[in-house]
């Protein structure tokens, strides 16, 4: 495409925006979102965390997201130039196990970690309880995984809208209802473009009949706590924990603020925070940092995320005209720079490395044209 | 006082609004309230319940409570004429009890209500769930007590503040800062008036000195909870529990909606909703309705209910033109129409029954003229 080429980017959280702001300045971009930077997005731990998030026999998503978040300073030092400060945290993350069965998922954890040259280290009970004073003490073993980051989901998404303005993105409040080759439509309006990007999270799959099987809502819900005068402050640290076999997390923010999730329910495009979802949260919490329970309870919410049948995202060209970049499961803020980055140089024609290579849609698009 | 007497009243909850309402017509009443129609009414369960709320000892809070409730249906009715639904709900209420330290906790409560005449029955598990589908099968005992009601606290709150208004009550939206016989103070005015009345809830203690010891905050959360269409309706009835020895109810709503309450924390004048307080609620409310775990979070809040150190409220006359009617602890809304009617007798100079006069803020002078 030409540099005058004109791009629609459909979807506003921090894939879109983050595309949207990559590509501004090189092509007339327009961005839709009925509601710009919200979503799954707002409704997110923040981690950036390919370490704590990998498992054995998920290299490419290993690889693809510490691609990621080798970006991360670069893409945080840009935007708080350009716009504001993201809120990147560099404090490092910790895993506590709450039981033996837990602490057995750990071992596992580290030693795929290790076996692939990554710095993790199991640590006692004690030892974590002075990374992070206040841990339960039925924490008995813990991992600590310096390199795994966290950034603050709701300043990154309002820096990322400022900056895409100031390179000129147009964004239009509006729901994209039909996508083609070579135009967007809303209820107001045909918008014609050179190049779609499809990066409305879960509704992807409602644009575009190949993302059918391969896009799916996977819900999440997310608590916002503040510590109390009378209560502990927050871990400095995110802290990860499983619980009876269930991940959760409790990210840190500024001014005493402390992000519980996530609960994972395969629910359809249903956004309802439930009763028992709150619960769960407060209950895994609490058995991890008790002072939790002390804690305001600011705000509850749930979103839905985009889950792909295989992990891992979809990054590339979906159809003539049409790209996509969806599918990023927990994972959305951690990738958005290296998925940013790949959308700009597959526009430009330009290659793009393996393990981005290895998120491109074509292994979908099984018995058609290849992409 | 002549009827052309101006009234401040100062608190524009449930009792505020009440006493505005039936002074308005009679005098020319200003209504003082930052945020009125609030306040610990607006987190409220709404229960009308004197005779569930009963204790052996407590018997002139009894007497008053039943009192009011027999002037319930009267003043809804006024209401409903003058402004608009307050929502009363005739479906009755039952207790539930969860194990049998509760079970034997309503049984000390039935042989009191028997014995003061009082209409209750002791029912079966069983009968309890065809009254309640969807009540936990752990339950094996209740008490059914059909002539304790409910009102939606929010439809009651606007109906009142527009049957004042439409009466002629003036709302001024400021806080009073400063009571004296003759006038209020707030940051912007001073405003004269022959009668003070102080519905301040919890607030009143802090705008008296002869209240400081009589009125404190207890802190009260609920959650307010939506059925979703996978879900069981919610009951018709209101139920009440003891969960491990603490109450606990489900005040159902017009349109699927279901209220839980309520914790009681003695917090001083916070009013933060805690994280440990909402888990509470829903796992004390999973143990009685399982199915709520499964119901939308709508909202949770909390807010000062003023307590009075012997459980009566204080209505009466306090000093030189300044009446009080605050420390309704659990029962603003149920005993509303009975505080409203005794206000307007007392500063019509005319009697007001026994058990009323036993609510006379006198008892907390001590020492000081007999008013």
């Amino acid at each position: 495409m030409t540099s005058d080429g004109r791009v629609a980017v459909v979807g506003g959280g921090v894939i879109g925006l983050s595309v949207a702001w990559r590509l501004s300045g090189e092509y007339a971009v327009t961005l839709f979102d009925p509601v710009p930077a919200r979503g799954a997005s707002w409704v997110a731990g923040g981690m950036l965390a390919p370490a704590t998030e990998a498992w054995p026999g998920e290299e490419s998503a290993l690889e693809l997201g510490e691609e990621s978040l080798r970006r991360w300073p670069g893409f945080a030092a840009e935007l708080r130039h350009e716009a504001s400060d993201p809120g990147l945290s560099t404090a490092g993350t910790v895993v506590a196990a709450a039981d033996r069965a837990d602490a057995e998922h750990l071992e596992v954890l580290a030693a795929y970690l290790h076996g692939a040259g990554r710095h993790a280290e199991i640590v006692s009970g004690r030892t974590l309880r002075t990374m992070v004073p206040g841990l339960a003490t039925s924490v008995r073993r813990g991992l600590s995984v310096p390199g795994d980051l966290a950034v603050d989901t709701r300043k990154l998404l309002g820096s990322l809208r400022a900056a895409a303005t100031r390179r000129g993105c147009h964004i239009v409040c509006e729901e994209v209802t039909e996508v083609a080759a070579d135009r967007v439509v809303t209820a107001a309006r045909e918008h014609t473009a050179d190049v779609v990007v499809l990066a409305a999270g879960a509704r992807s799959a409602l644009l575009h009949p190949q993302l059918r099987e391969a896009v799916r809502p996977l819900k999440g819900e997310i608590l916002r706590l503040r510590a109390r005068r009378s209560s502990l402050p927050p871990p400095d640290v995110t802290v990860r924990a499983m619980v009876e076999g269930r991940p959760m997390y409790l990210v840190p923010r500024e001014g005493g603020e402390l992000v519980l999730g996530a609960t994972q329910y395969e629910a359809g495009y249903d956004e309802t925070v439930t009763a028992g979802g709150v619960r769960d949260l407060l209950e895994r919490a609490e058995q991890v940092f008790p002072s939790v329970v002390e804690y305001e309870l600011v705000e509850a919410a749930a979103a839905l995320r985009a889950a792909s049948s295989d992990t891992v995202p979809l990054i590339g060209r979906l159809d003539d005209g049409v790209y996509v970049a969806s599918g990023h499961h927990r994972n959305g803020l951690l990738l958005a720079p290296v998925t940013a980055d790949a959308v700009l140089a597959q526009l430009g024609g330009l290659p793009v490395p393996a393990h981005v290579d290895a998120a491109h849609p074509r292994r979908y698009l099984a018995g058609r044209e290849s992409a």
